[in-house]
């Protein structure tokens, strides 16, 4: 064998710790022995799985490869903040969430996540500026007027033809003033299925238009009606303006607009949202980005960032603003322009909403340059600049941001897939135009869209949710549920049967699982050092711990596949399924450890995808609503639970045992303590064979429901049972009934015809018929049987009435 | 450039999410722009570095690779169960336990590790046995008696010339019946200090000996006495023997061992102490292992393995005793003995102690050879095998264990230094005899030595503490701390000044860091969606987050030095100061989100090293004495806080603006609730200049002692100050006293000798000396002088005698 020959003198740098006796015996013994064997590295039989990402680069999955070892850095692209977040967002932020966990907790990467808030744009512009002049105009108005009336009523009068009239048919839309008159012919038509649906063929908001209008005609006739009867008090007139609020605030925005100077309006609706938009996301269990960028903190660097671009040669200034040029960027030997959608080059309306209700259109050398600043007109906000005032234009603000915190090359860049273009595709160009390099995003990664029953989400289609309602429908851990059981980048068809079906069995089987898991090991914890000789590792055991490591093993195969949650998500429902096999066929005899490190790293895995709540020292993944800042029930409680359960079983044996009517009180009492006091404080006891209960902490809603299940079923036995008596008892009146005859009376009247007989033995059986014949053989044969069979019954009725009088006389 | 075809109707399923309206407008932009540019793999720029890991196979840093993936076989050796748990457990076990959550945790490595109970030992044996005849024995004794008395007696001699012998020179040991009348004598030696070194040197048991023997004859005395004056009752008989214990528990083994049959003595001895054991270990933060094996759940297959070795020609029998044939197998091609520490082969104290006091000693074809099943004598526990009854050898129940629950290789293997050989060597050759396999093991990991101020602890050195000791005077987390500043394989000097200087410094700067950082991200938590318009990530900022990802970095290098945990503290100490620095120098301009992405990081590495506490969401290590099982008080709190601590703020500036007496009050109940309402809730409240106190939270006990440290520190100063103050109201007393003599009287006896002068002006002006002359120039003069300074100071004392008089007055 190849011997290492080994210095003793750097060995016994390391052995100084050895005891002083451990001396080597003879110089002959030290010479003969210094050596180790050689060591040769072990064999790698499976090979770790490499993580790869669907980069929308490449449409397909390429391996990941940071650039600075460990270190990601990443860019998200963060909400524009005007108002309430949606569903839309939530699947956009929850399923980046689940990203980050899984790249920085799972997969060890030191994450830099960055997120940007767009509170420069022309929405907040729009929406700021009609709240602020709304509510400018309503604090002012003090009395209802003819004056009021008609700025109400010209500026629904202009609505109808600017919004309204969209959707309908040409022959139908009114002109100036002639929007009232025409009003009862277009509300007839929005009244007419088939008419209405080809107007909303012609504007998809044709309904919201209409609706909006409809109601503040409503509003101006009833003010009319006001004035005309000499009411004019301000409460008239605000209910005037609140009912014409979306047309009024339109109306006044077109006319006094140049009015607002004061900027800190558009900054205050933009913290406002911001502020929300945190809450919403932190009810989400979504984790704050580690660094969050403002656009209105940054626009000194957005400056100095159009400028680098425009002596670089990709930009150029018109009247006060500064386009990107796309031509001169893609006919650069060094750059490609729109590297996400080249497909996408040219389409005007993607281009046109990405440039903003409030940019200019003209100047532009092509009509896919983009504006890198935007000249702000009066009514907008600005900053200055080498232009002139103006302010940023969309996209250029998180290339300077993103370029601004995390330097020249990023590791990931993430959004949903909407913004892949223009967005996305105008910010690399942006980034690469400004820094001359070649790839500024190395990973682009596109959240799928979100459809709500099969449709697209819009508030026109009137299936539009807010966050804070769905949170009032499910809980965050049930949302994120459902989009861990999708792709991240495929589209989801959110439904209230995939909710309740599919999410609702998965989390139902997660939580029931842990909640035996832990009664379980709880009940084993109080033997722990006791043995009975066995090891209980046996083939079902062996075969359960090599089910925990392959299936380990193929949830990080399946999050290396680009984060394939489904997968891995059955991976564990698979092992869960498993250990429950296990757990049943094996019973007291079941291996808790090996049930435990299973359910451990199980409940680990969850809390790793932010499915987790309360302590996360407790096995499974806690509970919603424990209340009391996340103490831990399962530690707190069960020493106390132990001691009263175990006092419970012994008063239960005993009382079984004796089987003595006073004791029954006791058994009484231990099933109130079971089903009412113990209910309440979420505490199940289930009775076992061998007189052991098994103690479980269960939510208490859940217990409640159970019993209430029970009661209904013992209720529904008890009904039929008592149903069942009746009829007995009903049965047996009858029987008796009968039997108040006597036999020596049953054959004479009025039990039979007058006349049936005429001689009778001394027991009243007929000898004779009416006829005077006697009775033939067969006759006489019935008549006995019968008179038998009465004598019995009659017996029973005497019996009967004995033990009636006895009742009644007692 | 070169253009990668992309098939568009891959893409378009992908796409199939994308928006209806994204349609592309003519076909010839379709096909011209259908293509991605090519994308190429990022370069790496600095690649992750790998894990090494010292291993006790080469003595070097080998790059771990595991055999399967990610899965980690580790098999750790556990204790042996018959006596309580010490600091060389602790730092073992502490150890392992870092190490094993570095893998799991920080490297993501699916660990499976086992540990092994030994409840099989003759330390175990001797123990149970001893215990349970001496409280057999002393069950049994109902009265003193002369029977009695000489059974101790006996016990005491056989003691003294087998134990207390071993240290005494030749000339001194006592021959037996000589015990009593040479005791004297020895007690003489022992108490000679120098004479008793050469005792110690000779047996380093010698002074426990002596101690146990003096102490016992002592009982013996007293019980004589108490005999010879009929003292008998069975509370002087109990006192004899509890004060022999030792002795007579050795003593009756020796007699009685045979008749000790119930093999539950020896489970429940073991039993007791595994509890203990993992019961020390949770108080540790040490987490449980996955697996447990028990040597006596694992008996039936022992036998079977040494079967397999004996077959494979590695072991024979003698006398119902198999023994390892260590020829054998070092002189096969495959294998070789002793691979951990070929130098330490044929060492006979390693492997005698190795055998242990029950073993055999005969029969063995070489010293090396060592047993692999030990035939039991009677009093000792057995098992049914081949051989005849008997029992598993020491090394063997590791190999079994191991194979059983992990199979034929393992990738890791640890324990103490001390078990390196022979247990591990042992081990090793036993499995690879099994398995006929030339690697059982790849990586063998041994912890160093733990000493206590500089010396080996021993219970004779009187330097021994157990793990219950230890944690009265320290924290788990101390421990845990202190041992994280040292590396795993290195010796470990455990001091005072250890655990009070570098451990001590160390927590109080995490504690303080943490405290400041909640402190300063809550107070920025009220108004996180605010801005001033500024975005505070400028050079410092820059420098600070570039400071935190070279620091994981330089994190992630020192762990992957084989574990080097020193290393990896100073990254993060070095970082928390770079932090504080920071928050120092720009005080409330501070960048919260860089500061709490720096903490969180640093929480979560120490809680990754297992020095947690309490609510793992909170921002830091949390609070060992929370109480209440866990709340996260930062969470619960600190909205109450916040109001009570800004109403504070306004009742206090206003009592400074006032500057009024009743607002003295004000100011008092402000100080009251600062100093004593909050301490003793843990709150304290730090005033700044700009009056908006700093709220944090802290340990009760913490803002207690600083409470405290801060009256003693004002009340030295009060105490200078009224002592200053006397000397002042000292010299004006003096000073008036002085000034009492009205300056008319004050040349005029007694103020002067009489006859210092015989004649005086109106003003009482000595104009003629005692001899009638005139006074001279200079004379006047300085008379003039003294007469002036004493109007003044007379006029001082009228002014302060009209003072006190109206005080008297009033």
């Amino acid at each position: 064998m190849i011997r290492t020959p080994v210095n003793i003198i750097v060995r016994s740098g390391y052995r100084a710790s050895a005891p002083h006796r451990r001396s080597v015996n003879t110089l002959k013994d030290a010479v003969m022995a210094l050596r180790q064997p050689a060591w040769h590295p072990p064999p790698r039989q499976i090979d770790q799985p490499v993580l790869k990402i669907f980069n929308s680069l490449t449409k397909t999955k390429t391996e990941f490869i940071p650039i600075d070892g460990s270190h990601v850095k990443w860019y998200n692209c963060g909400p524009t903040v005007y108002d309430a977040s949606h569903m839309g967002h939530a699947r956009n932020y929850v399923t980046q969430d689940i990203l980050r966990r899984i790249m920085s907790d799972y997969f060890g990467y030191d994450v830099h996540f960055v997120m940007n808030i767009t509170d420069i744009d022309d929405k907040i512009i729009v929406r700021a500026r009609q709240n602020y002049l709304f509510s400018q105009f309503r604090n002012s108005a003090t009395a209802l007027s003819a004056d009021l009336l008609s700025q109400v009523s010209e500026a629904w009068g202009s609505y109808v033809r600017e919004n309204v009239s969209k959707g309908l048919p040409d022959e139908e839309k009114p002109s100036r003033g002639d929007e009232e008159i025409r009003w009862p012919q277009i509300a007839g038509l929005a009244r007419d299925q088939s008419r209405k649906l080809e107007c909303l063929k012609r504007d998809e908001k044709f309904d919201m238009h209409f609706t909006a209008a409809d109601r503040t005609l409503a509003a101006i006739e009833a003010a009319r009606h006001a004035l005309s009867a000499n009411q004019s008090s301000g409460n008239t007139a605000l209910r005037l303006i609140d009912e014409s609020r979306d047309i009024l605030a339109s109306a006044l925005d077109k006319k006094l607009q140049d009015t607002v100077t004061d900027q800190s309006v558009f900054r205050s609706l933009a913290a406002y949202w911001e502020g929300r938009f945190f809450k919403d996301m932190e009810r989400l269990r979504v984790r704050y980005p580690d660094t969050v960028t403002r656009v209105t903190e940054y626009v000194p660097e957005v400056v100095e960032f159009v400028q680098g671009i425009i002596k670089n040669g990709y930009g150029y200034e018109f009247e006060s603003s500064v386009y990107f040029d796309t031509g001169a960027f893609d006919s650069s030997d060094r750059h490609d322009y729109a590297k996400l959608e080249p497909w996408s080059k040219g389409n005007r309306e993607l281009l046109a909403e990405g440039e903003g209700v409030l940019s200019s259109t003209s100047g532009r050398r092509s009509a896919s340059d983009f504006a890198l600043w935007k000249a702000s007109k009066p009514g907008e906000p600005s900053w200055p600049s080498p232009w002139g005032p103006g302010r940023p234009g969309w996209h250029i603000e998180c290339s300077v941001m993103a370029s601004a915190i995390l330097g020249d090359r990023l590791d990931i860049h993430s959004g949903g897939i909407d913004l892949a273009f223009p967005h996305h595709d105008n910010e690399m160009a942006q980034s690469e135009a400004y820094h001359e390099c070649g790839a500024w995003v190395n990973y682009f990664i596109h959240t799928g869209h979100l459809h709500i029953e099969g449709l697209k989400m819009s508030k026109s289609l009137k299936n539009f949710i807010t966050i804070d309602e769905i949170l009032q429908r499910f809980t965050a851990r049930q949302l994120r549920l459902a989009f861990l059981t999708q792709l991240w980048n495929a589209k989801i068809d959110f439904s209230e049967s995939m909710m309740t079906g599919e999410v609702k069995s998965l989390e139902v089987t997660f939580n029931n699982f842990f909640t035996n898991v832990r009664a379980i090991i709880s009940q084993a914890r109080a033997h722990e050092d006791q043995s009975d000789g066995e090891h209980h590792h046996n083939d079902a055991e062996r075969e359960l711990m090599k089910s925990l490591y392959d299936s380990k093993t193929a949830f990080r195969v399946a999050l290396c596949d680009s984060f394939n949650t489904p997968e891995a998500l059955k991976v564990i429902r698979d092992l869960v399924s498993r250990i429950n096999i296990y757990i049943n066929s094996s019973g007291r005899k079941a291996n808790v450890s090996v049930v435990e490190q299973s359910a451990t790293w199980i409940g680990d895995m969850l809390r790793m995808f932010g499915l987790g709540e309360g302590q996360a020292s407790e096995i499974g993944w806690g509970q919603e609503d424990e209340g009391a800042g996340g103490v831990n029930r399962e530690e707190t409680l069960m020493p106390y639970l132990r001691i009263l359960s175990s006092f419970r079983d012994g008063v239960r044996q005993l009382a079984i045992a004796k089987n003595d009517d006073a004791l029954k009180e006791i058994l009484k009492l231990c099933d109130k303590l079971r089903d009412d006091d113990l209910v309440s404080l979420g505490v199940a006891l289930d009775d076992q064979e061998d007189g052991k209960a098994l103690v479980k902490l269960v939510s208490p809603a859940e217990l409640i429901k159970a019993r209430e299940e029970k009661r209904l079923k013992l209720d529904a036995q008890a009904a039929k049972k008592a149903a069942a008596a009746e009829e007995v008892r009903q049965k047996r009146l009858a029987k008796i009934e009968k039997g108040r005859v006597p036999p020596e009376e049953m054959f004479r009247p009025p039990n039979v015809p007058e006349g049936a007989y005429i001689r009778w033995d001394e027991c009243g059986f007929p000898t004779a018929t009416g006829s005077g014949e006697d009775l033939s053989k067969n006759q006489q044969k019935r008549a006995r049987k019968e008179w038998d069979a009465q004598k019995k019954l009659h017996e029973e009725f005497l019996a009967w009435k004995k033990e009636q009088e006895s009742v009644a006389g007692s």
